[in-house]
């Protein structure tokens, strides 16, 4: 069953259609544990503004974080606040000043809104911005029937992509600024954590042209969607040993590069331990606390490179995403296990906590999945 | 009609076999035009050497000019010399403190003896070496039936691929050196000559994941091979046009990126115009004499950089082949369009003379074609 | 007699003081050679925009251009036009929507005015931005007594410099970009060109470490300059032969990096022909027209890398001279030669034509030099 | 009181001596604490060998470990074997194959013996090969009388140094790879522990025109040498917080670079948390153990590239050595505070267990110092 229905069949609305007062939304009403189906105000379209219709949102773990209200979240958010930060959307309308889109148009967007006054904002860095708010995390996000973005966050998706993929562009950054953070074409690769981040690297890696591109998980079915997304080998960490099949399967050699998506400190751990000396380990996996490493070791004694990785390029990521999707490279539908109704976000964040998904795609109020 | 027979067909006679004391060769006598086939004598191995027996030999332009005795050739080539720099053979003795291979095992060959000493061997860059010697050239080469090399130029051919395509991993290596010049996933590639070479450089490009690749050359025969090469579009240079042609393919943008195979200044005028401010040219092709630019329009005020290439880094580009090769990612066989008795070398000259043929390889006397 | 004077002794007038309605500028008229003082009407500060009070402004080679109206000029500027894109002033006005800075601050400024759409913009190399409008060549520049900004383009001058310095930032940060295209620490450069930029070229590579700076020119008088800037080595090139005075100084190694300032055909094939295997040559300097190269043997077979350098990158480029400028490590003032009354610009185009100066800084009406 | 004395002092006897049979050594004869002094055999001249009368020789902390024999010596180091791996020699004898250096000539060395066929020696990456065995640890050192050296290791010192620096650029090369590692002109660096690699480090640091250099360590006695190899300022770690005192002398920008040189848990934690977002720590100071981090707040959010850092690039290190040396652009005398005969080498074990020394240099028997 594949719940990816192609982009032809999605003709939008007219956007000419009166906007209503009032959305529902997915609200993070207070500090502590949950989330809200509410009415809210339909937003208003400020000066360097799109006011967007949603049309399919996807589910983050972070999202679960805050629906938990773990430290980080109650150390961050601010209720109440519309959460969803990976979406897509139809241009509805343009604030002053805007003059790049036109109605109509579909919009996938950057999450980060930056300063542009910092010294990363003004040196072609601004993923790493000093001053990053984010959608759906620090101000309203895309879980509604509208949402307001800044016009310079929008990116016009693919024309040949169905929705569900131009909703995850966002995670996609993620894991082609990942991929892309070192050599790939002609390398030795492993994704250690198979999440839908770690899905979409796999099939970034196998697009641009990794020799070998390794995929490791504890969950059997995350495994299994490694398999549908081309991994040329999967690793269950829970029951083989790391390191022992990746330096069968590279002749000895061991890897030029890991792609960390877990957070996991075995993984790191066993990773280092697998790479070549010089080789380079790139980390978008958050830990849930500190941990140790034995860097003489791990890290110095063989003269390895680790690269903390945060967001996406600000836009060179978008300008890769764009080619890789466009040209049809890269097909991402695979990780994309379920669609389900906004509506249904409670389900959705119990599906996820089961470990039984890939990428969980919600379909607003109102929208035709 | 494909002329590639599979790996497995090709089982190498024991090399226990009494070595002869004179062989086949097709050598350049003398100053002046022409090559003959002589007998020569077999060379002896010496220290730090391996003795193959030639399986398979490409023909590359060069070949050609020494053939018909160009300026270059004649301010170069020292007759009497074996011609032949492309080639695999088969290891039948090694010299003296040479540990690393084994008899009859398959090696492909770095035709750059390098010195070692200078700046460039000492800081990773052999690959321009300021006292370079090249098989074929400078010493005696592949085009007979044995030839020793530096046991240190020799590569250990992939077992999965047939004897036609170990022969050309030099020339191979050429274009994995000017396609890995410059960023090249998810991007857009214009390939400027499709001899072998820009051939191979389309094949590398596609593995590497470049979301457009684009060929042009004059030749309609050598454009069909482009489109077995999996270009993504090609042009007619002789009746095209490929500034518009290009703009027209990249949605406006321009190319993220040149690979120049063909040394002719219109095409590299063409490219540069047609690159994106900030792109990349990465130069192979050896024009016939020297050209001029508009310096300040093509390439100062866009921000280009321009890439000189020359042989292969040693021996990173070796490590690259064997994954592109390993990895099936890419496929040369669609570029080898004629497989030849070596015996037929002025048959060879001809059929290249007349550009109707991508890469020709020849069967050296006794084996097996 | 050295013109500049510090900073302290150069405390501006009160910024409260009523605006005039008019002031004097140095105008491009009409299409043909020269140019005019004028009463023209003190600009109007828009968004986004800052108002300054023009303290000093430096003249360049452009301006000579202009004034000629060579062919280059008469494509591309409109008069009439205020001339002057290299300055340093004091914030008068803010503009709406300006929050950042305050009035009384001295302020230098990039001199392009970037879309900030187009790929180049938006992937952090809005130094090659495909829509660059230029201040004093495409709209009014600082040639005048008062002159607005763009706000993004305006970066506050280090408190330490002198007047004279911060309104040469603009052109040095055309050397810093050229010196820090490549490797400059521990590594033997040579200026080719020795006009100012050349000049401030030779104290970027001195302060950042490279080991040899060499530095060329047909000018004595430059050639004293170059001296003064802390060149470890000067050559007349229009007495000495480049190449081999370059393979004395370099005990045969020959350069890792030219900077090439001069634009002119043989010392870029010089410069070539003595760089390394392997080095690289960014090129600053432009020809007046196209010109050939012997690409085999000066670029293909040596595996250079040429780098088209136009501009400064926004913004790393102003942080590294704030650093070098701020820090004291570099010192530009035996460049900067002459300061004369704005009012002068004719006699200051007089000098320039005659080779008898290094950088000539105007200081405008009112203003004390 | 400056212990360095000019090199011109310093004329060698001659070469053509004849050679005594045996000589005197520092040897870790057994397993376990302590060393001897010891007659042995001169050693035998091998093929491709330089046979070295020991001039100077550096006293390294990682001799400390193999006195002490710590948990890192007793499983690495096979006795009896004579110590160190920092020195300058006069070449004696050249061994069968060598034809580059003549008697007489004075060599510093490389101290790694690496394999030539590991992926890292076939990529230019020999200072991570997988097989590297170490002069003075692995192999007998240069704590003697004479030492045989791999003639490709040997490195021509240059020859406006005096023999004390010479002997020292093993460890000069550590600091020149870390402080290479990542950008350095024009930024701001911190280097976390002034032992005497990070004193050189320092030197190399301003040498290549950082523009702020702060140094860091919890000794007096060590931050005062920092002083006089020009750090711009200095912390004591100890009793200042480390973290505030940057930001105040970066003016809240943070810095650029941290070269870590302590292993010092906390001087990693805080370096990190004060670089600026996007900025690089390469590290090569080795912990005693494990420790941890807490990678989201310092690595990941931040987009941080940690390098690990091990030997010298074989040879780029040694070529930028000698230009910074040779120019005279680096001067490391200040942090070379004692010159002893070798047989005190206890005595000069104790000094630097007693945290009262900078460099210490050993003078062999025979040797004037």
């Amino acid at each position: 069953m594949n719940p990816v229905i192609p982009a032809a069949a999605k003709a939008p609305a007219a956007s000419s259609r009166a906007l209503p007062r009032t959305m529902k939304a997915v609200v993070k009403a207070a500090a502590g544990p949950g989330a809200e189906i509410r009415d809210v105000p339909v937003p208003a379209c400020g000066a360097g503004e799109l006011l967007l219709r949603v049309l399919r949102a996807g589910v983050c773990g972070t999202d679960l974080h805050i629906f938990e209200w773990d430290r980080w979240s109650a150390g961050r958010v601010r209720p109440p606040v519309t959460l969803g930060h990976e979406f897509v959307g139809e241009v509805v309308e343009r604030g002053a000043e805007v003059a790049e889109f036109r109605a109509g148009e579909r919009v996938a967007c950057e999450s980060h809104i930056v300063c542009g006054h910092c010294v990363a904002c003004r040196t072609g860095n601004s993923h790493v911005c000093e001053n990053t708010r984010i959608l759906g995390v620090d101000v309203n996000g895309g879980f509604a029937e509208y949402v307001t973005v800044p016009a310079v966050n929008a990116w016009r998706a693919p024309a040949n992509i169905p929705l569900e993929v131009a909703a995850v562009m966002e995670p996609l950054g993620n894991a082609v600024h990942t991929v892309f953070a070192g050599p790939v074409a002609a390398s030795s690769l492993a994704v250690t954590g198979c999440g839908p981040i770690g899905l979409f690297a796999l099939g970034v890696a196998r697009a641009a042209g990794a020799s070998r591109v390794i995929a490791s998980d504890i969950s059997p079915y995350r495994l299994d969607l490694a398999r549908r997304m081309n991994a040329d080998a999967v690793i269950d960490a829970g029951r083989e040993n790391f390191v022992d099949r990746v330096r069968q399967y590279t002749v000895g050699r061991g890897l030029d590069g890991v792609l960390e998506m877990s957070g996991n400190p075995n993984a790191v751990r066993d990773g280092l331990a697998v790479l070549r000396n010089g080789g380079r380990m790139s980390m978008l996996g958050l830990p849930h606390e500190p941990y140790e490493l034995d860097w003489n070791r791990l890290v110095i004694f063989k003269g390895i490179t680790l690269h903390g990785i945060i967001g996406r390029r600000m836009f060179e990521t978008w300008y890769q995403m764009d080619n890789l999707l466009g040209s049809g490279r890269l097909d991402l539908r695979p990780a994309i296990t379920h669609v389900m109704k906004m509506e249904q976000f409670n389900d959705a964040v119990g599906l996820l906590r089961s470990g039984q998904a890939g990428k969980v795609v919600l379909v607003p109020w109102g929208e035709q999945g």
